[in-house]
């Protein structure tokens, strides 16, 4: 994948030049990315789960989605950069927290016990 | 920040060992991240603005911040590679289309006209 | 369906009884509510689709999704009371909007061009 | 407040002569909810609280909130008529919970304990 600090800085400095920083206090970056997700679930509400790999290949779907993924993600770095959190570590951090959480052995196949 | 290709492989095998790809479709992936951007939105609710900054250094804060971070840049992540979507490249061409859709000078410092 | 506006005299009595207004501008009720919203989606997330209709009606299933409708409903409700707006009223505006918008002619069986 | 159980007739003329009910499966009507309370978020994402009140009674914001509020109140309605759930009676038993759950002399002017 791509390289995520080259990103990173160029998301600074289109916030820098718009003097958008004024605006991204933690709580305001949480609301976006709460925007934001509403509009990539939208793109999946009408569609049958079992045609949604299918239909996430069509290339306007895919463009859709695609263009919601980006939002979201820019929002969650933006929070993340905002509060010094490296979001790699943060999501290695939980992902180990999962793996103790809901053991392999027990967990496999099953959905309905997830909380 | 640390190595997303590594956390990828890492986060494929966790739901490979629980055989969970059955659960992920796209449509389910997207719920998935709408109830985690709410559990990260939970943490802000209630706090004012302009001291989200300082409450999110709090360390009990910041612990809960980070962990509601880890699940929802996972549930991401998760989308992502059930799509075949490489993420930075989606959040690299958003942010591209931003630039063009908010010019520096006519946008600076403000985000009343943002839609 | 029960009287509305008795359960909003409760809820005002509630809010000002716990001195809470004080917290509850309308940006803060909109988190509220878009929190309470993640957590009844996260009851439906690893559902088919095809199966939420029954899964519903199962007694375990059905007293969480009515717990968090009621949360989400209260939220709903507080915003609106706190900017003075008629939750029903604005209900069938929206509705009447929706049935110019979509002509049933044009969209019957349709959901995709739903946007 | 105006009548909910007029209104619910309407809604459900409205779905019906578009034979909409075929998407409306609990599942998608909990998306269509999340990407409502997405749009209502957005209201009020740039917004600081302390004029959240005063900017909700301008009246281009007004409206805008209004037709949110909308839109989420219908998608509400309708998961709760799929699923043959009364929402006023699910607010009135939560809002009964909340007050065994948040003492008002315990919880008097404090937001910071509640989970």
């Amino acid at each position: 994948m791509g390289d995520l600090d080259e990103l990173m800085r160029h998301l600074r400095a289109f916030v820098a030049e718009r003097d958008w920083g004024q605006f991204h206090d933690p709580k305001n970056l949480a609301m976006l990315l709460a925007s934001e997700t509403g509009e990539l679930v939208a793109e999946y509400r009408w569609m049958r789960g079992d045609e949604s790999d299918a239909r996430s290949r069509q290339p306007d779907v895919r463009a859709r989605v695609a263009a919601e993924v980006g939002d979201v993600g820019l929002a969650l770095l933006m929070l993340c950069d905002r509060i010094g959190l490296d979001p790699i570590a943060a999501m290695r951090e939980k992902l180990r927290a999962n793996a103790q959480k809901y053991p392999a052995d027990e967990f496999r196949g099953r959905a309905d016990r997830l909380r």
